[in-house]
């Protein structure tokens, strides 16, 4: 899941490299490139093709899972939730913009991880803990600990460690390709690597 | 700056009372409707009007800040920096979407907030402070405690205590009514409040 404007950048060429790395390791690579795909990021009532369940109150949430159900969510959302069942490895790559991903990515997830969706994918939405969690961010106001990594556990995702290289656009060029060459070496292994905790320490009551 | 589908939602009626109360108070209010705009949340270079600074590899940050100090952004942008500069409180409406913002705010920060502008408001990007922060999270991939007071406060916000309501889709009417009283009283002292430190404690060297 690709999210940069232009393929000659930084971005575009880790993109390339993994494309090139996997695809030699006999892996079939699927780009979901979302600038080029003019992906729509914006949870709105055109998601819902059909009649609304409660046309009173529009509640994005409710509605989605029940187009989910009804196998009546748009194409490019299928289309995306199929790329992600059928995957064995899910990569999302883009430059952070003000410490998070850029508001296409954070699109793709509002909309493609949707309610229902984030349901069947096995291990999500354990609702207690969820709840627990919800109370105790009320409390302490702690939500950042869950943004990234912490979403896509609860999606059902195994996290592996981020790759995250400082600041490309004042490193040299052969800082650049050091980092470059370091993401690919980490592919030619990274089907042997553990995921990540990505919970917070007191999430099991520690 | 509101972002929800529903005018007849939580969201909605906690808006309204904030309209409301503030005009009592005898405040200009504007409010920022942004699914009711169909704000773009999209960072593309349709943005870049002019010529590019650089058009052999397009980099949204610099074309940003080339366009901002030519006065060529395009008119949504700078409708939004307008409000944002003669405001003297700005409020964030918006339900949580996977522990973050909605997609559509996240592009209202991503492209409101861009290079230059951000430059602009007083107290932003001390650059020093800001590349020590990167190199740390690099250490430890500690990029959440950022991700909304930080990046906030790194535009030369004062940021005030959130107010955050849990779960209203489960709560009963009579605690909603509750939370929206809530917040309608402390809309009655807000302007009293002090801002809350929103930097992690390693920040000043602690």
């Amino acid at each position: 899941v690709y999210a940069h404007q232009e393929p000659r950048s930084f971005n575009g060429s880790l993109k390339n490299v993994t494309v090139d790395e996997l695809s030699r390791q006999g892996c079939t690579v699927t780009v979901s490139d979302l600038y080029a795909m003019n992906f729509e990021p914006r949870a709105t009532r055109k998601d819902i093709t059909g009649a609304l369940s409660n046309p009173e109150v529009f509640s994005y949430g409710v509605e989605m899972y029940e187009a989910y159900k009804k196998r009546s969510l748009p194409g490019d959302i299928t289309d995306e939730q199929k790329k992600v069942q059928e995957a064995d490895l899910v990569i999302f790559q883009f430059p952070l913009y003000w410490f998070s991903v850029p508001a296409i990515l954070k699109g793709w997830m509002d909309r493609v991880l949707c309610q229902g969706f984030a349901f069947d994918i096995p291990g999500f939405y354990d609702s207690g803990l969820l709840q627990v969690c919800w109370a105790r961010c009320q409390v302490t106001g702690d939500l950042g600990n869950f943004t990234w990594h912490g979403t896509l556990h609860f999606c059902g995702f195994k996290v592996l460690a981020p790759q995250i290289n400082f600041a490309p656009e004042i490193a040299s060029e052969e800082e650049r390709k050091g980092m470059v060459a370091a993401w690919t070496q980490r592919l030619q292994t990274i089907w042997k690597e553990e995921p990540i905790p990505c919970t917070v320490p007191w999430y099991f009551g520690q």
